[in-house]
């Protein structure tokens, strides 16, 4: 376990620099924009707006970093279940620096404090926002930015797919597909710490052993790949698991459904295989499972000012700065180069690919 | 209503008089038995067996009528998720009359008495039973055998899935397929005397008229074949149902989770399509639907001698009295004709036949 949060703690330090990078403010702000739905590459332009003068109630926020998530693509796209007006400026997730508070705004922001948004589709990628504070999140300034700035997607949605669906107690087990994935490693790494164990299973590539070490140095219990799941002896040697989490969908669902407890749950967060759900009458009947769906946006939404949304970030940056949560493989790009991360965001193979991070100077 | 209440007691009547019918008790029971799995007309047999002396706790039982239902002839097939040891005298319902009361059998059950089976798979098919009186449920000996003895297993069915997984408001919609199998009709009559309103979804055929006049008579709220499902403005005008149960699975399950409000709930009971249920991913993710099974047999385990299982009756009965609940279409057959029974209970079409009732004389 010392290793592992030695390997963490490398990484984070290593992109730690970025939080001391900054321009002056020019009263000018340079965002990305799509006026149309379509290829990212082609529909969003870089454009450049007047901030507006502070109301009592704003603040002026220097974004850090800002994170390019599959679900940006897909709202670029036009095929996600969120179509914003247009024209719009992507971005779901990332960090920013408060600049300047206005008059009426609480104690509770100073200029200096780390934010990230409170509201969907609050638009990150852009050097510079104006917002009501009331959008914003305060959250530990002495986070590295590459963490901050994919806290509030992945490892939101890992925590509570982890946490609202079954009870699980030390040494229970969990199942998931997309082990690899940026919300599988952030799952590996919150079970761990709680003290559950996890079932990983990978698609099989050139690169597996390395994966498979990857993923047991996070916390892994077992990784294997979608062939050896049913026959393999670390995986029968486990209780059975009682919470799935599914974000491949098609067979891969099916085959971790089948490893369910009687009474288990399997939650689906994704469909990238692009194929349906497909469930054995059997599991639902006799063994009683439990099909749910989670989407971290719907939860934001209904806990905008909840407690327990801090409460979770909280818990997540102790584990943070623990050492015991990291964030996923990611490029830092910096702003200029979009294009880039938004290519590099797209992987043609199906595969997941880096983490693609604008980076704000 | 009234027309419709009629139309029920008519038919309660017709089959009324076979309680009258008994023969005098000779000390030996003729039952149905198989000792492999297999097809039920070639491994069902009929056997004689001696009656024995009556211990303290137990009560001869002259069996009036029994049910054949599918899950019947499935375990005899050996295909069902209950594998009884062998060899096993077939039957989960029906309803006896007690005969005899052992010396320590506490006075709720008096030779007289109606009971149904307390336990799975407690072999109906038999024209006298000796039982541990905790095996046995009384219940109102004025309820005509024919739906006694198919109250256990659809009607209680159709109770606990329109129950327990959804709560539902007076006015509010359910989606069903299989609106003419006999869960089917009980879901169709339950709902209307609780104020829900039901959509019901059945597979086109030459007499669709017909059924569709029947199932509206029954007090279906609309009655639309699978094809006319997505298009009908009767389905449309409703609101969109929160409870969707399936005994389909395959397309059909499909289509009617497709109507569901979002945070809607199906429950799958059966697989009459032999197809897997499959479901759109963004079904589970952004509408947030979830996909629950039922088994009775389950559940009658879980309430073995739990008091909401006689409650649970007691509606159903309160119901049968008021002339809003009446047996499926079914035809009384004589014990020694069983295996026109049988044959007539695997319906070689996959269209639901009437449902078989062995009747003792």
């Amino acid at each position: 376990m010392a290793g592992f949060r030695l390997f963490c703690r490398a990484r984070s330090q290593h992109y730690g620099f970025v939080r001391h990078i900054s321009r002056r403010f020019s009263g000018v702000s340079s965002c990305l924009e799509y006026h149309q739905y379509g290829d990212p590459l082609q529909v969003v332009k870089k454009s450049e707006k007047t901030i507006p003068e502070l109301k009592d109630n704003e603040v002026l926020v220097k974004m850090l970093a800002a994170t390019v998530n599959p679900a940006d693509i897909n709202t670029i796209q036009g095929v996600y279940a969120v179509k914003p007006p247009l024209p719009s400026i992507p971005g779901n997730e990332g960090v920013g620096r408060i600049v300047k508070v206005g008059n009426s705004v609480a104690g509770d922001l100073q200029p200096g404090d780390h934010v990230i948004p409170r509201i969907n589709a609050w638009g990150t990628w852009r050097d510079y926002a104006v917002a009501s504070h009331t959008e914003l999140i305060k959250i530990p300034s002495d986070v590295d930015v590459a963490t901050a700035a994919t806290i509030a997607v992945n490892p939101c949605t890992a925590y509570r797919m982890l946490k609202d669906f079954v009870p699980l107690k030390e040494g229970d087990t969990i199942i998931q597909n997309g082990g690899n994935s940026a919300v599988g490693q952030a799952v590996i790494q919150i079970a761990a710490a709680f003290g559950w164990r996890t079932i990983n299973v990978v698609r099989d590539r050139p690169t597996i052993d390395e994966l498979k070490e990857k993923l047991t140095k996070l916390g892994a219990t077992v990784v294997v790949t979608e062939e050896e799941l049913r026959k393999s002896e670390a995986v029968q040697a486990l209780p059975k698991p009682s919470l799935a989490l599914n974000c491949v969908s098609g067979r891969s669902g099916t085959e971790i459904l089948r490893q369910l407890s009687p009474q288990g749950v399997m939650v689906t967060y994704g469909g990238m295989s692009r194929k349906p759900v497909t469930v054995p009458v059997g599991s639902l009947i006799f063994s009683d499972v439990t099909l749910k769906g989670f989407w971290m946006t719907r939860w934001n939404k209904n806990h905008f000012s909840h407690p327990e949304r801090e409460n979770m970030l909280n818990k997540l940056f102790d584990l943070v700065k623990q050492g015991r949560l990291c964030p996923p493989d990611h490029a830092m790009v910096q702003f200029e180069d979009y294009k880039t991360a938004l290519k590099d965001a797209m992987p043609s193979d199906g595969m997941v690919g880096k983490k693609q991070i604008l980076v704000f100077q």
